[in-house]
């Protein structure tokens, strides 16, 4: 029993993996529709979270599936809860990475973004790479060292976002009103991705020591 | 047993009751510190989110202890385990409240939406408002066409942040920059707040016909 119960996370582990995975894939591909106004790119990111709702439903139904069958208790049942949330998460960030591929739908063949904002949508677009990535090897090795960093890296996001309403609120700002709301909410997708990771890593280190993080 | 778990599950239920009325009453006060730029109103409401999120806690730890205790299989498992995400969206909409309190704080003394925006945002309110009393009262009677309803309303709460959108994006818009992106994420807390209560609306409506939504 218990090894069968071990067997059955390592299998819910697996799928998680995969899902981070394919968050990390699709907000880089959104992040790149985004600043190369390329609309086939954003429109396989609308196409393929389809594939991360069902990473989502195959955790849900294997959690529920190890709960009837194995009936775990105390902390193995928490381990498999907590899987739940996890895939929950990453499910969102799934959602945040097609809302960003919408939005640069939503204004081609023009560029989404004007020149003044590709620095910044550039690097919020490698810390949610970093992120997801950090995600998936930390969910891979149980590394709570990795996961503790993940808030570290969505300080940097939590600054990026800053630093893009700066450039939007400022006086010489040329593209008028539309254009600075479309990068404000284009600017808190990528800041709930990152708070989402975090969650995340919280979780893991839950996992890892049996403690929440404070 | 059974019983025990018919008791269990009424106490789950009246806490998700509860965790719904305080958010109902967190966004009402939350709109009206915004239209009334009231900054006691708006604190009381980032307060007392804490309590929403300690009922939250209330809740997953029953859930916990009824399954670890009673170890339910099938439709029971999953009865049990919707509470969870019921208790989760409506954590959510406690925090999207509170997100609509701290933007009237930032902008207080001065009001954080113009004049133009008044009725629409007082419209979003008393919408967010019959959603919030919608769950609590399907949750309560376990009413699958009260919750089918939610998705009815929450295509009023869309139209209104089409609405929002429009009066804001109007070439003569005349607060400027600043003020139409605050008013683009708070019609966003407002739409994520009923997207919540959609989710709930379907998670009932499997509670009570053991089937998903379409």
């Amino acid at each position: 029993m218990r090894e069968e119960f071990r067997s059955d996370l390592t299998q819910v582990g697996r799928t998680l993996v995969a899902m981070a995975e394919a968050v990390q894939v699709a907000m880089r591909h959104a992040t790149g529709a985004l600043l190369k106004a390329d609309r086939t790119e954003a429109e396989q990111v609308c196409d393929r979270d389809a594939e991360i709702d069902a990473l989502y439903r195959i955790v849900e139904d294997k959690v529920y599936d190890v709960i009837a069958r194995q009936a775990p208790v105390a902390s193995d049942l928490r381990v498999v809860l907590t899987a739940l949330h996890v895939a929950g998460d990453l499910e969102r960030m799934g959602d945040l990475a097609e809302h960003v591929a919408k939005a640069a739908l939503r204004r081609h063949p023009a560029p989404a973004i004007g020149p003044e904002l590709t620095s910044v949508v550039e690097r919020m677009g490698e810390v949610a790479d970093l992120l997801a990535g950090k995600i998936a090897s930390a969910l891979t090795n149980l590394d709570a060292v990795m996961a503790a960093q993940l808030e570290r890296d969505d300080d940097e996001m939590d600054e990026l976002y800053r630093q893009l309403f700066k450039i939007v609120l400022k006086a010489d700002w040329p593209h008028g009103v539309e254009s600075a709301v479309d990068a404000a909410l284009l600017g808190r997708f990528y800041e709930r991705y990152a708070d989402h990771a975090v969650n995340i890593g919280q979780h893991v280190i839950f996992l890892v020591t049996g403690e929440n993080a404070p």
